[in-house]
C-alpha cells in the first residue's frame, strides 16, 4: 500500500518500550496517517482525533473503551474508533501491521 | 527530519524477528530511503547498493565487512557502505533509530 506526494516523518513514534513502533506521514490535504507494527502484547491507547485503523499484515484483537466486547481484526480488516476515547489491542503473536488513519 | 514530495510505503520491512524494522519511501528522482529502528543486539546486513546511514536517535557501534575496525555513532553521525559488501551494527541497550540512503 503506497501514498503519494506525502511528507514522511524520519523519527519513529515509539511506545510500550518499543512493543508498539510508528512512523508517521502527512498527506497533501493536511490529514496525518502513521504506518506501525506490534509485537506480542496488550496495550491501551488513547485517542484525541477519532481514528481509523487498517490491518494490514498479522492481526489483533481489540476490545474499545466502554465496551465489553473483543473483536478479532486480520489484514485486510479495520476498526473505528471515537475522539476522546481508546482501545484495547492484543497481538497474540507475530507481529501486526497496521495503517492509522486520524479522521477530523 | 521531514522528506517532502515522497511515496511512502506502508508495509514494513521486518528483519531478525523484528529487532530491526523499517519503513521505506520513494523519493521524486526515484532515490529509495528507510527509516529503521534497531533494538538491542548485532546484525549482520549485506548491501546490493551503497549505502549512507544516518543515525538520527540513540546509538549504534559498527563493523565494516572486511575491517577490523569497530566504530561508534550516535544521533546525527552517519557511516557509509560500499555496494555488494556489508556490516555489523549492534545496539548495546536502547532504540537506534537510523535514516538508511541507497545510493545508485
Amino acid at each position: 500500500m503506497d501514498y503519494k506526494n506525502v511528507t514522511a516523518h524520519a523519527k519513529a513514534n515509539v511506545y510500550f518500550d518499543g512493543k508498539v513502533v510508528s512512523h508517521g506521514i502527512t498527506m497533501e490535504d493536511g490529514e496525518k496517517k502513521s504506518f506501525g507494527v506490534i509485537f506480542p502484547g496488550s496495550y491501551h491507547f488513547g485517542t484525541e482525533a477519532a481514528e481509523r485503523m487498517d490491518v494490514i499484515d498479522g492481526s489483533c484483537t481489540v476490545v474499545l473503551d466502554g465496551s465489553d466486547e473483543k473483536a478479532s481484526y486480520r489484514a485486510g480488516e479495520h476498526f473505528n474508533i471515537a475522539a476522546n476515547s481508546g482501545f484495547t489491542i492484543e497481538v497474540a503473536e507475530g507481529i501486526c501491521q497496521y495503517v492509522c488513519n486520524y479522521i477530523d
